[in-house]
């Protein structure tokens, strides 16, 4: 079975070229609009911090939503590592080879970031 | 020394009038501006991860970013967190009495939530 | 490729007999020795609280090492997790079926369980 | 009021003669029993996972028991840092000047080497 390869294109990211992994089926492909729905929330939890702070809203309760928003940050990451694992790494893992030890290590080291974030 | 009490008001938060605590001197009033500014890019971010999910970008690299943010996150968490240690937390230790115990108290449960966040 | 099945064993935990998972070849049987010395070291350190505690350390002091043991016991759960990942997931995913998509479902809620704690 | 200092004793740690503060009342002095009662149980935690690695335990059902080991170590830095600020932090804030600011800044590190552990 084929294993998905990023492709590697030029686009330009704050008006400077550069190469970044653009993939044809992220492991998240599927999922695509629920990782955007719970971004737009977090976006909104983000701007709804501005605003208290703005509004000189007590330490502990800005805190609180804080924290919320961190929650579903991680929320996203494990979602995203999930797909990860179910597609990408899986589909590496049944090629064999180099390819499923290399993706096995950067999956986990994508895990220790997250666990030590 | 007066402890500086939030007063309560009643503001519209979502269409539904809601008890607020708003503060004369929340403790991160000196530090407004920079705490804005974080806000202000976390939520650049936030959005920077939408355009990556818009554009298929590859699920490791989407994860760092996500890490990122989270971690830009906890650090206006512990700012904010000192400055009310230092601000509010200290003026009702100061002024003594059930003030202080409550302070301290709402104080600990706030860290236990960074902490299990 | 036969996956490594955990098969059920009765043995006595407590006094009282408990049905546990017993594998012939758990995800870790390659590193066990370095493993058990990780988890030998953390059992120091935790005995090295108590003597710190008995001796009216500084709560500073204390607390500094209290980290240093809970980053040792992050380090062993992500050098398990990746054993397991490599090992057990690794073979039901080539195995593929039902016992793929539980394998990785189960691998998902530790990493959950290890980031939330 | 006074606000209690380290003494600076020279005691033998290792085989090496080695500067550590100890404290005649450090901020968890009335909840010393409870904390080595904790850190007891979480000796016999980590005794527990030897024992689990040396059965060949299944790798999630070990890994469910180091979530449950740092859970516990992550309540014992919890209740070091609230007496911590309670008492220590506290009497330092009531004796005000540098000291009161010293120990504001340190338990603010203490505080983010938690969070980010």
């Amino acid at each position: 079975m084929a294993v998905a390869r990023p492709a590697i294109y030029l686009i330009p990211v704050g008006g400077i070229e550069r190469q970044v992994k653009k993939m044809a089926h992220p492991g998240y492909v599927d999922e695509k609009e629920a990782v955007q729905k719970r971004l737009r929330r977090i976006e909104g939890q983000v701007r709804g911090l501005q605003r208290m702070v703005d509004e000189d809203r007590y330490c502990i309760d800005v805190l609180e939503q804080v924290s919320a928003a961190t929650r579903a940050l991680q929320s996203v990451a494990l979602q995203l590592l999930n797909d990860h694992l179910a597609h990408c790494v899986a589909d590496a893992v049944k090629s064999g080879g180099d390819e499923a030890k290399a993706k096995l290590d950067e999956a986990s080291e994508a895990i220790a970031r997250l666990v030590r974030s």
